[in-house]
C-alpha cells in the first residue's frame, strides 16, 4: 500500500515536490492545496491533481470556475504525511492543524528549526530521523553546503568551514524582488545564518558564512574554503565528488561552462522538466588544495535542489526506506538525478 | 616649478587622473592623448586641455573639426612624467617610446607587473619607490585589498588572507560587457590573480583569492577573511579603520546603507564629481572577530579608487613629496577625500 501525501502550498517548491511524488512507486499524491486561484491552480486541475483550498477561499475559486476537491481540512483527513511548502515562516502557523489531523509533517527551510523534531539532509542524517513525526528540509543553500560537507567528512576531519554565498536576487517568476543593479550585503552583519543552519543538521562545527545578493535569477554560487585536520589530496576529493549521488562535477575546459548562465543553457538542452538542476554542481577547475586547505566554487539551483530531499524526508518519517542508500536509489532513479562528471551528450538529462 | 605631466589615454582612469592633476599645486597638465574623436575628446578641448593624438589619427580628428595640439610625440617632448592610462595591456607597447623621450612612467594595473620597476600602493610602499623611473599603480581590486592589509599589518602580523571578490560586470558606460543574468566564475580556476598582484607590492604573504563577476555596474564587493598570529580585537581594528586616510566606515544601522546601490545614491547626494568614491568603504557591522580571525565586507569603486594613488605615484617618481603622509595630505585635501565614519550630512562630500 502506498503512503498518502498531501502538499500544502503549490508554489516553487510545492509544485516540484508534487510532480516528484507522482513519480514515486511507494507514494500517492492525495492532493495539493493553494490559496490563490492562478495559473498554478489551473495547472493542477488540468493535470487531474485534486485541488484543495482554504475554507474562506472556496467561493473565490468557484467564481473563477476552478474545480475544487474540498478544503485543506478535507485534504489532511485523507493524508498520512503533509509536505508544507507554504511561503517561508507560514508553515509554523499550520502546525496545530496538522497535529489535530494526526499527519506527519515535512517543513521547508524557510521555517525556524524549532518547527520540527529534526532538520534534515539526506546525505547527512537520514538514518537518525527514521520515524520522526516532523522534519524540516533545510533551505537550498544549506542543502548545497551539506551535500558537500557530508561527502568530505567521510574523507577527513573538518576543522573549519568559511563560505561566501553569492545569492541570486530573485527566482525567474518573481517580479517584485531586487536588487536590479547592486550587490546587497545579505545581511551586513556577519556571520550570516547559513552556518548556523548547517549546525541544525550535523551539530557543532566551526563554520562561518557570509552572503550577498546579486542581480541574477538562475542559481546561487558558493565560494567554499575548508580546512581539514590533515593534508588534503585533490585527487581523493575529486574522486569522492564524482562518485557521490546528487553531485555533478563540471569541467570548464571540457564544456566551456564557466557561469551559471552557460550551466543553465546546458540544462535547458537536456529536456529536463523546467530545466531544473536538483544536483549540486561543483566546478572541477576550482577545486584547489593547499596543505590542509580546500577551495572551490559550487552552484546551487535554488528552485529544485531540495526536491529530492523532500521525497527522502517522506520516506524517513514513514520508514518507507531503511537507509539513505535505499531512498537515494529510488528517488534519483525516478527523478533522473545524475552524478559524476558533467557532459552534455548522454550526460545529465 | 611644477612638474609637467602628460596623460596618455583619456578613458575611465585617464580622465579622472587628468582632472585630479589640474587640482594639484605642484603639477602641471601638459595635455592628454586620445585615439578616438568622441565625446571625451570634445570634453578635453572644451576644458582647454591640450589634446594630442596618434600621428595616423590627426586627419580623423581634423575632419571632425576637433582642435588638436599635436602628436603623442609632441606631448611627450614637453613632459617630465607620463601617466599611461591606455586600455589594459596596451601600455607596455608604449614603453619604448616613453623611454626614448626620457619621461618617467606611471602605468595602470591592467599591465603586467614587469612593465615597471615597482608595483605601487601609497599606504604600503610609497617610501620604497621614491625616485623610481617607472611605477605601476595596481588595479582597483588590488588597491582596495592593499589599503586594508597595510592598515591591519600595523596592528598585527597577518598569517593568511582569504578573499572572495564579487566583481561588477561592467562600468556604467560599457554597453557590450556582461553578464546580464549570471554569476560568472572569474576565472573558474582558483586562486584568482588578485592575490598574486597583492604580492607584487608587499612581497610574500599567504593570500588566496577567488573572484566572480555579477550583473551590476556600481562597485566591487570583497568578502575578506584574515587570520592573524594573535587574538584580534575588534575595537582596535575599528579604531584603525576609522583613522586611516582613504578608508570610510559605513554603519548600516545609522545610515540604512546595506548595498552598493544605496552607497552610490548617498555619494550622488554629496555632489562629488561623477559621484565617485576614491575611498575604500568598509561596512562596520560586517567587521567580526573570532579568536585570531577577522571577517568583513568592503566595497571598491572600480572607476575612481586608483585616482589618488596615481597622483601619489607621480610624487614618488619625481620626489615631490618625501613621505606617504605628505603626499596623502596634499592629494586628499585637493581631491576632497574623507576618512572615518561615513555620514551624509557634512560627511563624505
Amino acid at each position: 500500500m502506498k503512503v498518502k501525501i498531501a502538499v500544502n502550498g503549490y508554489g516553487t517548491i510545492g509544485k516540484r515536490v508534487a510532480d516528484a511524488i507522482l513519480k514515486q512507486p511507494d507514494m500517492e499524491l492525495i492532493g495539493v492545496a493553494k490559496a490563490k486561484p492562478d495559473y498554478a491552480a489551473l495547472r493542477a486541475v488540468s493535470l487531474g491533481i485534486p485541488l484543495y483550498v482554504p475554507k474562506d477561499k472556496l467561493s473565490m475559486f468557484q467564481e473563477k470556475g476552478i474545480t475544487v476537491a474540498g478544503t485543506i481540512e478535507d485534504m489532511l483527513s485523507k493524508a498520512d504525511v503533509v509536505v508544507d511548502a507554504l511561503p517561508g515562516g507560514k508553515g509554523v502557523s499550520m502546525k496545530q492543524l496538522y497535529d489535530e489531523y494526526g499527519v506527519k509533517q515535512i517543513y521547508q527551510g524557510g521555517e525556524k528549526a524549532s518547527v520540527a523534531e529534526r532538520s534534515f539532509s539526506t546525505l547527512c542524517n537520514y538514518e537518525e530521523t527514521l520515524g520522526a513525526n516532523s522534519l524540516r528540509v533545510v533551505s537550498c543553500n544549506t542543502t548545497g553546503l551539506l551535500r558537500l560537507l557530508c561527502t568530505l567528512r567521510r574523507l577527513y576531519t573538518i576543522e573549519s568551514v568559511r563560505v561566501t554565498l553569492i545569492r541570486r536576487a530573485a527566482d525567474p517568476k518573481e517580479v517584485k524582488k531586487g536588487p536590479v543593479n547592486a550587490i546587497k550585503l545579505n545581511p551586513p552583519k556577519l556571520p550570516s545564518h547559513h552556518g548556523e543552519d548547517v549546525k541544525t543538521v550535523i551539530g557543532d562545527i566551526d563554520i562561518m558564512t557570509a552572503a550577498v545578493a546579486v542581480p541574477t535569477t538562475l542559481m546561487h554560487v558558493h565560494q567554499v574554503n575548508i580546512r581539514f585536520s590533515e593534508r588534503a589530496s585533490r585527487d581523493k576529493i575529486i574522486d569522492a565528488l564524482t562518485t557521490t549521488p546528487r553531485i555533478i562535477v563540471v569541467n570548464t575546459s571540457l564544456t566551456g561552462i564557466q557561469s551559471t548562465a552557460e550551466l543553465s543553457e546546458a540544462l535547458r538542452d537536456t529536456g529536463r522538466p523546467r530545466s531544473d538542476m536538483p544536483e549540486l554542481a561543483i566546478f572541477e577547475e576550482s577545486v584547489t588544495t593547499q596543505g590542509k586547505e580546500l577551495m572551490l566554487f559550487q552552484a546551487v539551483h535554488q528552485e529544485s535542489i531540495v526536491t529530492p530531499e523532500n521525497i527522502d524526508a517522506i520516506r524517513a518519517v514513514t520508514r518507507l526506506a531503511a537507509t539513505s542508500d535505499e531512498t537515494i536509489r529510488i528517488t534519483d532513479e525516478t527523478l533522473g538525478l545524475k552524478k559524476g562528471l558533467y557532459f552534455i551528450a548522454g550526460g545529465v538529462g
